[in-house]
């Protein structure tokens, strides 16, 4: 077995726990017996822009569209580069026209991970949130009439489709049936949001009725992210829109401490296209170059991508190697009360992979 | 001193959790020398739907438009009426009409009240969310093509007007300047929300340089709601559009443990029309009917509105009546771990307010 990988570490921290996410994924290779044809690219990034004027290359298409999998860092370094302008010709465009539909996350409380939630312990959270990536919220579409006046006026439109909610829905329901508790909240905010969210409500209902072994509920997002605080045990899969799932993707981790160790898949599961596999954090301007930033969330992003290439034996080693690494002083980074760098980290997690 | 005031309790626990507040109301009018008159109303409910076929009377501007200000409980009955057309129909109503631009809600930890945070204690959280309340996302433009079929799509577009977000911006720079920090924290997610958010943030750079005694920063939304989790202690003020200010304003509660004893204000500044004073919390079928409702947001709402009516006096002895109360077990309600149902927690408030 043999796998064409493209690996883009991007911006800021990204190009220092990158190396660590290939070195994970190169031992799980050699112990397991397949072969990762690794692809490094340095474009999607704010450095490539400095030189280009673009963040890609006209090409990226053709570059990079035809692997088996994408590994990415992060992206964005707003002193050179708006965000705006870094994510959009970067990151959302994989996610747009290779149509990953689903952006998937996890939401697990882990052994020596300080939790900021009172009296929880490893065990008690395990969810997955479950987001659409393509549509919704993050539109391109709309318009800004009397700039620069006090008449100025700015309109961004939701855009939801049937075919984009319903394949969305129907993932986050699949996943649920494979799962012990069989459960699917949906993120709604239909009393407010008086168009979209209601279509949105009925979707989930009629996708949910084609799946009687799995319960469903819903919560509206402001109270969601209140339950999140206060009874994160109760959650099974969650699924939600573009923004409300962007929001719960990052709320959930923080709930479980695992803000800088949380993976994401940007999956596409159809097989048409790549899917792309990246860290939760971003490219944190702030402790980039120091050599500290924790690798885990690449490691953990690494063993994502091999659960969806078929290798799961692989991606559970490092699963255990994560573990191990972080239940001890010397293998957890700082930002865990721990004592490894990037490097040493990165290092402890691949000698624990078997 | 005499003081005009709509009372609505709306639907649900709204209609066991009002009379306390009234109490309290009443209470510290006559124990600070100035008079109520409580001026009750059945619309804006779902039981008026069910009569009217409407959630309010056409003249209801008239009824309630000169008042000093609306003193409501919570509006929904999911099962009889579709929230959409239920908060459509009268609080969104009201919020608008009456132009109350701003959602003030207080995040403070308070004795007595078990915070799902690890190792927080009171004084630690103390601050505030502004909330824009008449624009942005909660917009009624947009629009469905295609229903019931799989071309399905529907729109719906977030609004923002420099008229509308300059405003609410300095009303949280002013708040700000009259607090020991001085510190404005903007929510925006500009790296995804491509058109309105970009427009947000400059509006914030441009409004923070009338204030050069604020400092400001500024958090996507995303990690936003992961920072209220890990560094509560952070914030000062905090400004968020319509439908961020509504997630940072119930998570904010959540955070200290008191969705169930928060307050708000939907405040018109410029005092052209009435402000409307209500809990966080909603309606809450659940638990409605049982007498054992929290009524301490609603009460603490009646302190908002006063001090907002120039009572600060009263404001404050209500203040101090709340936390004396919910420092005892038998003055807490059960959602707190006390002893208290509605009534016997609001006879405790009302009891020490001097
Ligand atoms: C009931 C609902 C429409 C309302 C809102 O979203 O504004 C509520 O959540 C609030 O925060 O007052
Ligand atoms: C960087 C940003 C555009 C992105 C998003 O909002 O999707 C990030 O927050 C994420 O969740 O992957």
């Amino acid at each position: 077995r043999r796998y064409s990988i493209a690996v883009i570490p991007g911006d800021g921290i990204g190009k220092e726990v990158m190396p660590e996410g290939t070195r994970a994924l190169e031992a799980a290779a050699s112990a397991h017996g397949f072969e990762v044809d690794l692809q490094w690219h340095d474009f999607a990034s704010c450095d490539y822009y400095a030189k280009h004027g673009q963040m890609m290359p006209d090409d990226w298409k053709d570059r990079i569209g035809k692997v088996d999998a994408i590994f990415f860092g992060a992206v964005g370094w707003p002193d050179t580069v708006p965000d705006h302008i870094s994510l959009w010709q970067s990151l959302l465009q994989f996610r747009r026209e290779f149509d990953q539909y689903v952006n998937l996350r996890p939401v697990r409380l882990m052994p020596g991970v300080p939790c900021p939630l009172a009296g929880r312990k490893p065990g008690d959270i395990d969810f997955w949130v479950v987001r659409e990536n393509t549509e919704g919220e993050y539109s391109s579409v709309g318009g800004h009439m009397f700039p620069g006046t006090e008449r100025e006026i700015v309109i961004q439109e939701t855009v939801m489709t049937r075919h984009g909610v319903d394949r969305v829905l129907r993932y986050a329901f699949d996943l649920a049936t494979k799962r012990e508790r069989k459960h699917v909240t949906s993120a709604t905010k239909s009393n407010g949001i008086a168009i979209t969210m209601p279509f949105w409500d009925k979707r989930v209902e009629a996708i949910g009725a084609e799946y009687p072994g799995v319960t469903h509920d819903k919560y509206h997002i402001d109270i969601l992210t209140a339950q999140f605080v206060m009874n994160p045990q109760r959650f099974d899969v969650v699924v939600a829109s573009n923004l409300f799932g962007d929001i719960l993707s990052d709320l959930g981790p923080a709930c479980t401490g695992t803000i800088g160790v949380a993976p994401s898949g940007n999956i596409n599961p159809d097989g048409t296209h790549p899917s792309l596999f990246e860290p939760v954090h971003g490219s944190a301007p702030d402790i980039a170059g120091k050599g500290i930033a924790n690798p885990v969330g690449q490691i953990w992003s690494a063993a994502m991508m091999l659960e969806h290439l078929g290798e799961a034996e692989a991606a559970a080693s490092i699963m255990r190697a994560i573990e191990e690494t972080l239940a001890t002083e010397t293998g957890r980074t700082g930002d865990l009360g721990g004592k490894a760098d990037t490097v040493s980290c990165g290092k402890a997690v691949a000698s624990l992979i078997g």
